[in-house]
């Protein structure tokens, strides 16, 4: 099924219509929109887990899981809006002497917001992820171009998401629904979006960026596009807990198929440690499975082809064997050869394929680790013993969130998440998970000697008595 | 005087060795090279007062002014650096009941800046503007493009703050200046350079964002473009005082002979209620004078000339003759013709002119208003017994600062201020000017299960008691 253009046209003009409600809805109004969608997805996890199990195979345990961190992203961002600091209240009296005006900003919504969904997060980066919810939060309708690899997912899930902001009296235009490419890049494109958010591909991201700032009127387009997470393990690290880690890097590698943003695509490991031993055991006992797409299944053995096709690259060791899908894969490689050749080695495979890169001593490891490409995570494996520091700045230089402990693959979502970083990883230097997230469709206005009746209703004293805010260059929170 | 592309990768060379020196820099010490410029600055203002008003004819009490701006930009972000606010520390405890992990959350520099200076501040807005201010007190090293029209007033101020940093013990490398259009181009694109500021025309503005989003590796561009600054006067405003408002406008347009960003280009007033008249009355009074460069000096008539080419428009007035530069002039036309031909009518001219724009009705205003591009700035001057409800949305959502008294041409450096507003006033959703301009120039990382060690200072515990952060969802201010 394709929007046509005219659909397209009709689904942007009620968004463009109910634009102006969302902008001045009060706090607890738009938090009880959100709230709605959240609970009308609770309600309906029975009916949509089954469908997304059926067009994505990711299984019913993680998509449970999925549906209640969709529904609690949807609820942190009811708490964000009603909360307040997000509207960054900044206050300066007139300051007659000086001859300068009474100024009051705050941060408001941009307009109809643009959102792709991604194919991995059928549920938490699609129709009513945190995309969405980030929008909606902000002030702002949203259109959703639904992910082709779950399309009868998304028409209910916005079914769903439509009739709960109805019931909860939101709008008409207030979330809809497109599909298909020309649909997208048409929306990208239309005069009325103010700017876009996107979890997917590289090429896919590119191409839509390319779109966005093409226009002859520039929108902000946040991508999430590629990251291969890398992580380093000290020799000391190894020596300590070699076989503890490796348990750990082969359930994150394989987790979901190794379908995650954030699975650890590269390892820094000390040569003649062990470590290609510890992890060719661990990885033996995980299980592939099917991966999302059939473009996907089809690119995955190219992606591990391409990396075995370079003369240094071995096969250290294997999953269990499957009958349907991808077979988790342990590769391995030395720092030098990383060095010489990012372009091939450090490209991204998306499933569950690990690569180990041989470091002799820290002059190698830092020499492979500045090819390292910008990532959304960075992971650093050492003992309190280790000197990290030159290790650390060039693994914090590439990524959007640093471990010290753990895997990747989990991303809680609570306020001081992070989930971005340099590009390739995103466009932006803003985050798509986290309370911040709703940050990127907002857009900073300031009131110069208005009178109060004509003040939004948040920079009105009355409100700054119960709102976090600004006031002559001192932060107050009541 | 060309920089050559040798020059200008040995330039960036030294930005990047300076900037792991900046991003680490303690607050203080930061803030105390920060004011170490503006104190250079203050202190050489006597030499470098007569290059400014010889290369841009501002005169000298306008660039003495402006000379106190600057460094007030300076010394109002050492504040902010000091103050904390700007770092947005977020931190969530571990939950190991919910399995979370212990988030910490700062934002940190992006790396080496580029910055594109104006012709119209040659201090405010160039080599130690505001852009150059906020990505210093962000923690990156710049590289500043010179203007062409005041090369002069660029090598000495560059020479001298890089002097003050030195003296100060700022890393070489700190603060760069590269000169010609080839070395602008190349700088944008440099892979080194992570961000830009730019403040100029749109059409300069348009080939330099679509060279840093072109890139491989797209980077943000901020750029302030060109704005109109509409202005609606009410009929009862104009009824209970006109004269006073003419007088204002007057003296607004022609300020700084029309050269301001913010100069009020597009007036709405209510039709045969006499206030063209009025102008122009008042606009005799004003004088005009020499613009800042001949390419500018050139386009003005021309501007004009676009505009009276149109029938419906007509000169209402002039300001004085002037022997050498531009002569203010008062144009009309009516809201029919603006919204038929918002192309034609609504093009910015640089310089003293302004075209009054007659309705009828508020039908024909607020057609006329749909067709408004977005700007930095829109005035409302109503009466308290005015509904400006339709009019305010109008304006607001085509702007980034209201104002209901005064003038636009001046701009208050607090933290407050916005100046930015929807394409084409700005590519993006930030301000140029005022504290939160630094947000620009850093980047989200967020640190999970760090060893304190390990962390930032700013993230640590015996930081976080002196600092303002949000722990656990709940803002506290020390």
């Amino acid at each position: 099924m394709t929007t046509t253009p005219a659909e397209l046209d009709a689904l942007v003009a009620a968004a463009s219509a109910a634009a102006p409600v969302w902008l001045t809805s009060a706090a607890d109004t738009r938090a009880a929109w959100l709230r709605a969608i959240a609970d009308g997805l609770d309600a309906a996890a029975d009916e949509l887990v089954p469908i997304a199990d059926r067009e994505t195979r990711l299984g019913e345990t993680r998509l449970r899981g999925e549906v209640a961190r969709t529904t609690g992203q949807l609820r942190l961002f009811a708490t964000v809006v009603e909360e307040g600091s997000y509207l960054e209240l900044t206050v300066d009296d007139a300051d007659t002497s000086a001859g300068r005006p009474e100024l009051r900003r705050l941060l408001t919504g941009v307009g109809p917001v643009a959102v792709f969904s991604a194919s991995n997060f059928p549920f938490a980066f699609s129709v009513c992820g945190g995309d969405t919810a980030s929008a909606l939060a902000a002030g702002n309708p949203v259109i959703v171009k639904a992910h082709s690899g779950h399309p009868e997912l998304s028409r209910r899930t916005a079914a769903i998401a439509a009739e709960a902001l109805r019931a909860a009296g939101a709008p008409a235009g207030s979330l809809a629904l497109v599909e298909g490419r020309d649909a997208g890049n048409a929306l990208v494109q239309h005069p009325v979006v103010q700017a876009a958010g996107f979890t997917g591909s590289l090429s896919g991201g590119r191409a839509l960026f390319d779109l966005a700032v093409g226009r002859p009127d520039p929108i902000p387009f946040y991508g999430e596009l590629g990251s291969i997470n890398p992580v380093v393990l000290t020799p000391a690290a190894v020596a300590a807990r070699g076989a503890e880690l490796a348990a750990g890097l082969a359930a994150s590698f394989t987790l979901g198929s190794g379908q995650f943003c954030t699975k650890p695509g590269v390892v820094f490991v000390p040569a003649d440690a062990g470590f290609e031993a510890s992890l060719a055991a661990a990885a033996a006992d995980t299980s592939g499975g099917p991966l999302l797409t059939e473009r996907i299944t089809d690119a995955f053995p190219a992606g591990v082809g391409a990396l075995t096709s370079d003369p240094s690259v071995a096969v250290v060791g294997y999953g269990a064997e499957t009958a349907d899908g991808a077979r988790p894969v342990v590769l391995s490689t030395d720092a030098a050869a990383v060095a010489a050749r990012p372009q091939v080695l450090l490209e991204e495979v998306f499933g569950p394929a690990t690569l180990l890169v041989r470091y002799a001593d820290e002059a190698e490891l830092h020499a492979a680790l500045r090819a390292v490409p910008g990532s959304l995570t960075a992971t650093l494996h050492a003992e309190a013993s280790d000197e990290v520091g030159e290790t650390l700045e060039l693994l914090q230089s590439r990524a959007g969130r640093m471990l010290f402990s753990g895997w990747p693959t989990g991303v809680t979502v609570t306020w001081s998440q992070q989930h971005g970083g340099p590009w390739p990883a995103t466009t932006s230097l803003h985050t798509s998970v986290g309370a911040t997230a709703i940050r990127r469709f907002l857009r900073p206005v300031v009131f110069q000697d208005a009178p109060a009746r004509l003040l939004p209703p948040e920079l009105r004293d009355e409100s700054l008595a119960r709102l976090p805010h600004r006031r002559n260059g001192v932060l107050i929170v009541p």
